[in-house]
């Protein structure tokens, strides 16, 4: 019986932090509205209620109280990663011409293009008004450096959607910009926010970079059929869409003149559909087992992080989550 | 002879300003570029390039220096306001399908929707990066705040669009959002910057919302044909787009039943693109020379709230761009 299942990890930290991230969903509620064009709450409705985990307010949330954070702002700050986090997943769905997210219809699909793209820049600067209300200065340059590492990393994998010549390089910085860069600074704000010596700061950063890059890894791993099962995104998507993800970049490299002659048929002109075989070349090159690996890697670096971090609950909790993370891989 | 021309106010600004505005293009060129992401100085030298008079940044500067401030934060600040109104017309293109603007080819159509959401994105980021340098906690509640209600704005005109129960109140909510706020904003934050006293920041920020709105109001009086000659965009845009502004919402309200027909068929329904007779319409019931008329009135108000300023050149200046703003209307 389901109920019988102990609850997991993202369940336990936000049942520790339950009255905080109340307020913070109230925060956003309150903050996403908008008193003259309704269209602005039907479609973040829409978000809200979505089934998000809300991982990244609470890794805010939960670095900043266990670094000894005493005040409210943490909530804003909460509020404004999750905000920043879902104008991104507007344009995102825009972007790739998704109909599907997390098993629901996406906005562009219900109301419209214009509708996704334009309440997307809504919630950006809301997210830009809520983080100002903290008047942390340092706070302001790490949120508005991590949004711009965030549309850098998504134009850098527009271009290099559909080219092989795509370098692993290129790779992690996409990884870095589209995932990593929101998770490390909702870190990082929290350490900031709670004045945490330097060393500490970079320690919530580099496990908040280490833990998004795990994270985007394990999807890049599960697109590719990893365990088998569904994950409310379709199998395949990336091959279709051309993205040059960690297993097919490392295939092509050992691939023979026939291999390449399909990936380049496949994702450089988009005239093959064969996800099947995709699949057989990075299963037998074991490329999707080293992504796998890759992930678990970036996992233990992100635990090894919060090892320089000062004992506490939430600390083991986030231990947790990192490994909660990747376990759809394991 | 074209050289025998008097300078027009914003040339006669720009001479006024010229190192400075010199400073402000090379701080937009070094910030709109991007490292890792060839697209985006592809896509940002393409609108850089693009034939925009800077008037926004031109204000800024003006109204910093003609308020008394010494140090260098307007050139940032100048690029910020250039930087957000730029994001704005990215995602502008995109969300009205254009294909043209200033006489040129639009992003979206030399590039793709795509890349102007993103590099819009970029562009937006980058701009409260800059506004932050400034270190001004007030700067950045006006100028987030003003990226929000530019958003709201254009969220409004989106479920306005077509839909003839819009409101000459909707109408000027739209108006604000989509144009004066940043004109508003790009003003205020001079006189802040200056420390100028709060009454007197308050009439720069009422220069600005009154520009702006006598701005837009010429635009759509002129999309209706007002003069007659070209002005880079084409006629009746707004019509075929099912926009409604100010010249439509008042013939709406005087029309007949047979004209409610037609505008029904025409706006609501999109069946009709008998510019013509709409052209017809609003030339007989006096609401296009109505629209004339309220922008010269709040032209007048912008010149009205620069009275309430010391004497400065930079302010004769502003109130000639006031005049010529609408000089296209007269």
């Amino acid at each position: 019986m389901n109920d019988a299942q102990p609850p997991k990890p993202h369940e336990r930290l936000a049942a520790a932090l339950s009255s905080e991230m109340a307020a913070v969903d109230a925060l956003i509620r309150e903050r996403m509205a908008s008193e003259h064009a309704p269209r602005i709450p039907e479609v973040t409705a829409h978000l809200v209620g979505g089934g998000g985990k809300r991982v990244r307010p609470l890794i805010t949330v939960a670095t900043a109280r266990m670094m000894g954070h005493e005040g409210e702002d943490h909530i804003k700050l909460a509020a404004t990663v999750e905000f920043i986090h879902t104008a991104t997943l507007l344009h995102d769905d825009v972007v790739d011409e998704s109909t599907q997210r997390r098993g629901r219809p996406t906005a562009n699909l219900l109301w419209d293009n214009p509708s996704s793209v334009l309440v997307g820049d809504y919630l950006f600067a809301r997210s830009f008004q809520l983080m100002v209300e903290t008047g942390s200065l340092r706070v302001l340059d790490i949120l508005s450096g991590a949004a711009a590492t965030i549309a850098e990393g998504e134009v850098l994998q527009l271009s290099a959607a559909r080219n092989l010549a795509t370098t692993e390089e290129t790779y992690l910085r996409v990884v870095r910009g589209k995932t990593a860069a929101l998770f490390e600074a909702a870190a990082e704000v929290g350490g900031v926010l709670a004045g945490a010596p330097e060393d500490q700061v970079r320690a919530l950063a580099e496990f908040g970079d280490a833990l998004g890059i795990s994270f985007q890894m394990v999807d890049d791993w599960l697109d590719y059929g990893g365990a088998g099962d569904g994950i409310g995104k379709n199998l395949g998507d990336d091959f279709r869409e051309g993205k040059l993800t960690l297993p097919v970049i490392r295939a092509l490299e050992r691939g023979d003149e026939e291999e390449r002659s399909f990936w380049r048929e496949a994702i450089e002109k988009g005239r093959s559909d064969d996800f099947g075989r995709a699949r057989a070349i990075v299963e037998r090159h074991g490329t999707l087992e080293e992504t796998r690996s890759e992930a678990l890697a970036w996992r233990d670096r992100a635990k090894a992080a919060l090892d320089r971090l000062p004992p506490h609950d939430l600390r083991d909790l986030l231990a947790d989550l990192a490994d909660y993370v990747v376990a759809r891989a394991e």
